[in-house]
């Protein structure tokens, strides 16, 4: 077989962590497989570049920071092949002009564009590990780029796909994607199998396991994701297009708390008024979440929208400029809501999951401000103080525990 | 004019010196100049990333060394880009890959073979200041190489060389060339043009300011070379083929208190024996230095050389090895030996230089053990307590102060 492995920065943040892994690489290459290896800057590493470059310049610019921060995972992969050389396996470190990772020309936030796999081939022809740094590229002027978060979880799967590999397996420090966060969910279990579009909701759930510029990715290819933990020897969480017939009718229920909701009031009933509001939030790049129109009354109606609390000063803001022309009787603001929201690719065929869902919060008194769904996916906000409540509920409702 | 520059590591070691690098290439640039600065790593850069590569193996793959040390250079062309653009002038940082900058396959040791200087011309015809990575570069399978000592240096006249630029500065901590090293000699005056030959012979004597390679590599291109001080703004010393017709006889002096002699007594007088000895210590990789022969006397010879101190260890054990085969009645080891040197381009011409030297040696009661001549220089071996009062009688027979 031929596997892709992505570590993170805090797998190899010392010698010690470094050698763990490469005993890791090792096993997988001793089965026989041909193995390829994306690794991010050690622990704190890109931090430590980015304070240097601070102390420089408050707004250093970003074709610069590409070339500084992208030293980072040259070192991890240096430092990397030592180690297996070390333990007595041959291995050869890459970085992005050596694999050809052609990037769009946007510093700091580039998007992959194309793979040169010659080099990588080349080397698995000769029975080496290949060792690629991740988060790296480079545009068509030959400069380096990197991908913004995610990016090494990107590089891997990019790689995979360009490879044809058997499998992705993204390690990190949980070993696995769960039916609920185990912190608030006690019940909370492992999810064997999931699909790309359930796992895409999920992550933008806040599940933070996988980013989703990695999974959309492999679900363009179809590159098979494994998410799996550095630290144990448990199977992890396999990503595919189509999953097992039996699966349960809901994979997993979620719960994001920083969020706030927006709502306008007594705009004056005219088309355009909504597409003017969104375009301009969308402009000032706000990211709106879930939307919501009331029925026109009196000439008027009134649209509620969610924003991550972090864009709540940025939205108040826009809005006060624009009050006027949006024609706004009053406006309205709570950052005292939460999110939960159910995931499942049976829920489609299934017409009972939403009723499911508010008889549990009925059963426990907790009171429902907005819903949104999707076809898979049903999302409620609620007060803050009820989302663990909420949660737990659900997750019984569902009986997502075997 | 265009100018390249070359700042070594603790010129960059932290902001507050990286800044005043800047300044410094910001007074050339705005003079008119088109300007090329070549950098080294930061301050103690290289020794961290080879603490961290020793923490993995004792013995790294050179390969991956040269991975992980390049990324030391980048580190500083990007810091420094920023802090001109900090300074408001327009600068773009460059690595191996994008100066196209060839070299032969030695990892650690690599030699230069060719650069292509496409991009730094149109980057300095867009009016940019460009900042290369020094002392790396990369080999025919597209895998990063560094130069080893002196790379840096050798980085700067090899894209003077590719470039016809007009001069190349080597900014250091001393403002330039001294007829002799000042904390010995307090007459010791600064030379203001040498050429390339002199240079040549006072580096490898140990003047320590440039290194050879750099200056064979400015001899073979014709490159000027300027060494001057980062922190004065003296004018510096000019290295260049021809200098001015009224120039002293006599260029500096130089001592080096770091070497060894080793004496092979009772050789058999039979051909083929020297080159055997040389051949073996070649091999061994013991750079040796004076070599003298005795005349031949009953059947046997002695021969007697020079090697730097540190290498004697490894020569005991050579000469131990070899001792039957050689055919030695005796060997002997002194370590309590320097070498005091006269440097010129005058001398060729000039007779009196051997016995003017001789004649300081007798007036304060030196002995001399070794005399080794060549057309610009005169080597003598004396003891190694004698050294500074020699460079300084010597210095003052050449009447080398104006």
């Amino acid at each position: 077989m031929l596997i892709v492995q992505k570590f993170g920065g805090s797998s190899v943040a010392n010698a010690e962590r470094i050698f763990n892994v490469a005993q890791r690489i090792a096993e997988t290459y001793k089965e026989g497989n041909d193995v390829v290896v994306v690794l991010s800057a050690q622990g704190d590493t890109t931090d430590d570049l980015i304070t240097k470059a601070k102390e420089i310049s408050k707004k250093p610019s970003k074709r610069e920071m590409d070339m500084l921060l992208s030293t980072g995972e040259q070192q991890s992969v240096a430092l990397m092949a030592m180690a297996l050389a070390e333990l007595g396996y041959p291995a050869t470190s890459l970085n992005a002009y050596q694999v050809g990772m052609m990037t769009t020309s946007t510093y700091m936030n580039a998007r992959l564009k194309k793979i040169k796999p010659d080099r990588i081939r080349r080397e698995l022809d000769r029975k080496n590990i290949v060792l690629v740094t991740g988060f790296q590229g480079m545009n068509r002027f030959d400069d380096i780029t990197t991908l913004g978060r995610g990016g090494s979880d990107t590089t891997a799967v990019a790689i995979a796909a360009a490879l044809h590999a058997d499998k992705c397996e993204i390690y990190t420090d949980v070993d696995g994607v769960y039916t609920a966060d185990p912190r608030v969910v006690k019940d909370a279990k492992k999810i064997e199998e999931i699909t790309y579009d359930e796992m895409l909701e999920l992550a933008s759930l806040g599940a933070k396991v996988l980013h989703n510029r990695s999974v959309e990715l492999a679900k363009k290819y179809n590159v098979e994701l494994v998410v799996r933990s550095s630290l144990t020897r448990a199977e992890g969480t396999v990503v595919k297009e189509v999953c097992k017939m039996e699966r349960m009718l809901i994979s997993g229920v979620a719960g994001d708390d920083e969020i706030a909701r927006v709502s306008l009031i007594g705009i004056e009933d005219t088309p355009g008024k909504a597409f003017d509001i969104f375009t301009t939030l969308a402009k000032k790049n706000i990211n709106v979440d879930i939307i919501l129109q009331s029925i026109g009354r009196d000439g008027t109606k009134d649209i509620s929208f969610t924003v991550a609390d972090t864009a709540l000063t940025d939205v108040k803001e826009i809005v006060a400029t624009h009050m006027d022309r949006w024609g706004l009787k009053d406006v309205d603001y709570n950052e005292n809501l939460a999110k939960v929201s159910v995931v499942g690719a049976g829920m489609v065929a299934n017409a009972g999951v939403a009723s499911k869902m508010f008889e549990a919060m009925y059963d426990t008194n907790i009171n429902i401000h907005m819903i949104s769904t999707s076809e898979i996916k049903i999302s409620i906000l609620i007060d803050k103080k009820d989302m663990h409540k909420a949660m737990n509920a659900i997750h019984d409702a569902f009986q997502l525990v075997d």
